[in-house]
């Protein structure tokens, strides 16, 4: 073992107490029709190959390992993100789902009660699962910097040094530095703001002792355990519940019944703007946390014309444009500071300076009871996915992926038939007294009221193309009679 | 019976000899992606309710009935535009087909001779199918008075004034009136031009004697057989060809061959810029040839922000555009002057001052090979119709209907199984040695390699789903055995 090797192993040493808790549980809206309910921002691929969250688990890889990875999400988004992360490294992340949104101190604290009782020792790197940073080498010598300061009982936050007024972004002002701290390189905060106005901003900007908070944050999950203790003390009480029940199987009861009594506080107002141990490390990490489309602009590199392209695009002199395409053919001709987004279900125009109303559209399409705020077509099950392809009057038609060994519940419906191509792979069907092989290219159908269980038998995945046939098409017309996924009480999938 | 019936009788008896020959072999690019090869412009229902040659037939009924209306078009166009005029009136329309287009010199001379064999009185009243007459009163108006002129023997050309310097028409320039002339409200035409430069344009527009060239005429079929013996003598001799199998079965070989010999040359400049025949009627009509998306700014209503909308369009701020949606979500924010067209399988983008390059997107599609340009995704068939629904590795989706009693050929193919889900009606399905009926919400399976049918017994359509699937799924893996529409040796539908 060279010297080298030597070294960062004596860095991945000291820091075993390192943990990462990757904020993963924004339904954003912001990047809509990419972004939906059911597919928020982090599991997008906004600026390459690996969707935002993938690039976060990646980034801290060499300083912490995926088994010390905490993810913080909920039930609607966990299926993805664990299959979009198990194709990172060996090893696996740790979940914790929040049965609904309380905002961030309560998810930092179900964290750090979780952390705290698995060890008392262990520094919190606290990171929103949805920003860009370019700067990843700089970024982890932050970090290792960070974890010496919050090892002297510090609530580190990472100030990103502003290059323009934003208004987009709450602000922490650091306070004039004592040589002593001026020497460990980092500063004492002052004061948290919340978005400031326009002219407000400026001033930030120019006084120059202002940072933007970038929502990463580095601690003891004792530290902050004890802010909490003081600041929050009702949340605290609901903490300990759930912390006595870490390790057990009462864990997802006890915290479904803490969120109940739980008040939404985010981690900035309830903690930091009040505590006297908070300190800044001005962090150059040429950060983003792409909070809109046009926001595109500063993360991905752009054509001589200045468009960003992706997809099937075909354009003919355009500039300044953000031109996001998918199969089918997007046509754009003579643009300018303009953002189009094709989707299989929905088309975005707007102008750069718009990008930030498309949550206007999203409550728009809520209250017209429109499913394109909600859902991309793909769903992600326990046993593989399914696609809608094609709705219409008395019939609807799924792309179904089976994984191998993987089944689907036995189950009936009453008011529809369906009907099973495979088109790759070997399905076994469970049709009402009958189990039959069904081979590429064959077909069978299961009529209404009729028990019935499609299975891959095989090693390879299962792709069948289901058309359902009759006078009533939800999901909710199912009766699960057993389940792999401990699912048949609930009515989904 | 009072007056005024026995006037408006008066007057269609009158008109008897007065044939409508409507030029419809259009395949417009210019609204793409609404408008494809093989949905082309006149096809479309751009304006309201009626597709344009819908609307072109409908405004002459009054003076020309059905049965002495002759629609000049092709193959690919036939069954749509047949469906599309089924719905008008009592009767039918009669169809030339074109085996290819060589220009309107050809298309006008094949109705003329046609016409004249039926009828050596018969005058010809010649319109694209794709353009749009607000005043439509007063179009039959003139088309009564440019009858009175054509019984002289003169070619009349339907002119229109200019309130623009368009470069986008052919001028007519009228000869300086003479007093017997005038009194007779029609000019003698002096010369035509093509499509002039802007400044031409402009003087065009302040001499104040040029009229746009509407492509609508008004003459005897006898005196335009005559001009284009004098002037196109090569063209004559083949339509005196064709003209001795009219009314035979030999027209569709005769016509076919004449094709072959016949050299593409336009009315205007093989006849209309030479014969000494042609008269001008000032055409106060309120005409628009909308030859592009920016041109239904002129003819489509638009709202107080000056917008046009179509569809589903949810918009915020937009002023001055036109937003076409379809099923999908089409979202526009703070929009300005600009064209968005939203289909099933393309969608264009462009400013209002770029609609005319359009036809550029149309090259570069065809260069790629796509099809986007070609097919909506409805192909209609003397059967039915179809669309495909999806198209994916190794399957295809279309769903299918069949008229009462109609059926498609017996055929086979060699690289795919079908698949075929009835999702209202009932199907009769021969497959191999076997003859069934499948049932709504019931579906058969068809192998590889056996010859089958599908055929709609009932009194009511039969819709179905067919999935394919197989390693190669184009048209023309086909072999057809027997078929109902004489397509035994064609390699289509």
């Amino acid at each position: 073992m060279n010297k080298k090797s030597n070294t960062k192993l004596a860095i991945r040493n000291s820091h075993t107490h390192l943990y990462a808790v990757i904020m993963a549980g924004g339904s954003g809206t912001r990047f809509w029709p990419l972004s939906r309910q059911l597919s928020p921002k982090q599991l997008l691929k906004i600026n390459g190959d690996d969707s935002l969250i993938q690039q976060t688990v990646k980034r801290i890889n060499s300083l912490v390992p995926l088994n010390r990875v905490h993810i913080v999400t909920n039930e609607n988004h966990y299926l993805e993100m664990k299959m979009q992360l198990s194709s990172i490294g060996n090893g696996s992340c740790n979940f914790l789902i929040e049965p609904e949104g309380r905002n961030t101190a309560a998810a930092i604290g179900l964290a750090a009660a979780s952390l705290y009782k698995k060890d008392p020792d262990s520094l919190m790197l606290i990171m929103p699962a949805d920003h860009i940073i370019k700067r990843s080498e700089r970024f982890l010598d932050i970090v290792r910097h960070a974890a010496e300061i919050a090892k002297k009982d510090y609530l580190v936050t990472f100030g990103i040094k502003p290059n323009r007024p934003e208004t987009g972004y709450g602000y922490i002002k650091a306070r004039s530095q004592k040589s002593e701290v001026r020497s460990q390189k980092y500063l004492k905060a002052e004061k948290f703001t919340e978005k400031p106005d326009l002219e407000t901003a400026k001033r930030y900007l120019k006084e120059g002792d202002y940072y933007w908070n970038s929502g990463i944050f580095l601690w003891k999950s004792s530290v902050i355990l004890n802010e909490i203790k003081s600041y929050l003390p009702d949340l605290y009480k609901n903490l300990m519940d759930v912390k006595k029940a870490v390790g057990g199987n009462g864990l997802d009861a006890a915290v479904r019944s803490a969120y109940q009594r739980i008040k939404p506080i985010s981690i900035d107002y309830g903690i930091l703007e009040k505590s006297k141990k908070v300190a800044v490390i001005p962090a150059d990490i040429d950060w983003c946390d792409v909070g809109s489309w046009s926001a595109l602009d500063e993360v991905v590199e752009k054509d001589k014309d200045g468009n960003i392209k992706m997809g099937n695009v075909i354009d003919i002199g355009s500039v300044n444009s953000i031109l996001y395409g998918g199969k089918r053919v997007l046509a754009t001709i003579g643009l300018k500071d303009l953002v189009v987004v094709d989707t299989d279900d929905a088309t975005l125009v707007c102008k750069k300076t718009d990008a930030q109303k498309v949550g206007k559209i999203v409550e728009e399409l809520k209250r017209r009871g429109s499913e394109a705020h909600l859902t991309h077509r793909t769903v992600h099950r326990p046993w593989g996915a399914y696609t809608v392809l094609e709705a219409g009057d008395r019939f609807k038609i799924k792309r179904i992926e089976v994984k191998p060994k993987a089944k689907l519940s036995l189950q009936m419906h009453h008011h529809r038939s369906e009907h099973w191509v495979v088109v790759s792979g070997t399905a076994r069907v469970t049709n009402g007294d009958k189990v039959y092989n069904v081979h590429v290219n064959e077909s069978t159908y299961i009529p209404p009221s009729t028990r019935h269980r499609l299975e891959n038998p095989g090693i390879v995945p299962l792709h069948i193309i289901e058309v359902q046939s009759g006078e009533y098409l939800e999901e909710d017309d199912i009766v699960r009679i057993a389940d792999d996924y401990e699912r048949v009480k609930k009515l989904k999938g």
